[in-house]
């Protein structure tokens, strides 16, 4: 009877720190949608609405650390139980990763809304957040329900986020290369750009960390993730 | 006699993360400043070998994870221990995250190499690396010696590398509008100065953990830091 209220005050602390990581990826998710809606808009007060939300993400951040850290001095979790509380600590700082690239790009807007830029630059970054927000939601999704046989699509994501975003980078540099006026607004998309591939590489390691907790293995490697551009040139 | 032997195994392993830290902070300044090397003299021999070199961090940010799980499962170290413990969590990522940037120059060596770019641009890429590199050795120093009140020099310091990417960024900006050729180059130039900064925020990151560590507080906020670049637009 004893063993039965601790462990159910246990697994109570772990519903808790799920929960407060759930609502930590809603927050991200949103943040980064708004972030690029007043980035495609040239919207300077949804911009600052953004920045200003990622002091949530931060408090959220500390909170699940603290938690966990009580639970594991208190608890001393073994296997399954301790990866959770651990994992929950890794998934919780590459959500307030995601928050921090959100505010940069929201933190760029001003400048980009400075020079006019084509529709068809704003709809590849558009194209690009969309991908590594579906990436986003997909493993927060597999992280509510731990069905890791469902994380297949990841790699097949990351690919196409690294394919996408070598495309507008290339795109963008030969945009610059036709009117001067273009490239300080293009430098400032392409480290827009550059923020959303690596919202893409924070899912992909939240993915990682699901299937640890899961498995208790590392999740086979089948390609390197990551930036291709770094030996990207554009015809001149 | 007991609580001695006991007390003193524990100290061993606090003592030995400590070490493993200091250990990786040496390899992750060396990284830095061979990538600043390979990208300056563009030695592409050198960028392969820090490419190669950071798996010695990630493999070294695994261990200590690992190893203070167990100390605090273990020992349920409180207050000034539980924080020493923790901050070495906490501080060899932000290791293996320099470690991440140097790697992130190193791999756009090739770009940077296919078009000589003028050795002032290159002045500039070292002199801020040479900041952000001070700025970590310094850290790494009070994280040694636990002396606190040296870490004023960490503000001044951000100040320092802030305004010096900022004009670094200017003119790199300004280098692109002169000839189209300069574009593709300049642009990875960017992203590595960029690395640079962010590894002075990874600086400041730790001196704030030791700082929490040693006094159980938060580091008091003078000036917000980061990028001031969002808004920097150059003149056409």
């Amino acid at each position: 009877m004893e063993f039965a209220r601790i462990a159910s005050a246990y697994e109570g602390e772990l519903n808790y720190l799920t929960k407060r990581i759930a609502a930590m990826g809603g927050h991200a998710e949103r943040m980064v949608e708004q972030a690029i809606a007043a980035l495609v808009h040239a919207d300077p007060a949804l911009a600052r609405k953004v920045v200003e939300d990622d002091a949530v993400l931060d408090e959220a951040q500390r909170e699940v650390d603290d938690k966990a850290i009580v639970i594991i001095a208190r608890r001393q979790p073994m296997a399954v139980d301790l990866r959770e509380v651990i994992g929950a600590i890794r998934i919780s700082a590459d959500l307030e990763r995601v928050g921090d690239l959100a505010k940069n790009v929201a933190k760029r807007v001003a400048a980009v809304a400075e020079v006019g830029q084509p529709a068809r630059l704003f709809r590849g970054i558009e194209a690009l957040a969309e991908l590594a927000l579906a990436q986003l939601k997909q493993v927060l999704d597999v992280y509510a329900s731990r069905s890791v046989d469902k994380l297949g699509f990841v790699r097949d994501r990351d690919g196409e986020i690294d394919a996408m975003y070598t495309s507008l980078f290339r795109e963008l540099l030969t945009h610059m290369m036709e009117d001067p006026r273009n490239i300080t607004p293009c430098t400032h998309l392409l480290f827009c750009a550059k923020n959303i591939e690596r919202i893409g590489d924070h899912a992909t390691n939240i993915a990682e960390t699901i299937y640890h907790i899961v498995t208790g293995e590392q999740m086979p490697a089948e390609r390197p993730k990551g930036d291709k551009t770094d030996r990207v040139t554009a015809p001149h």
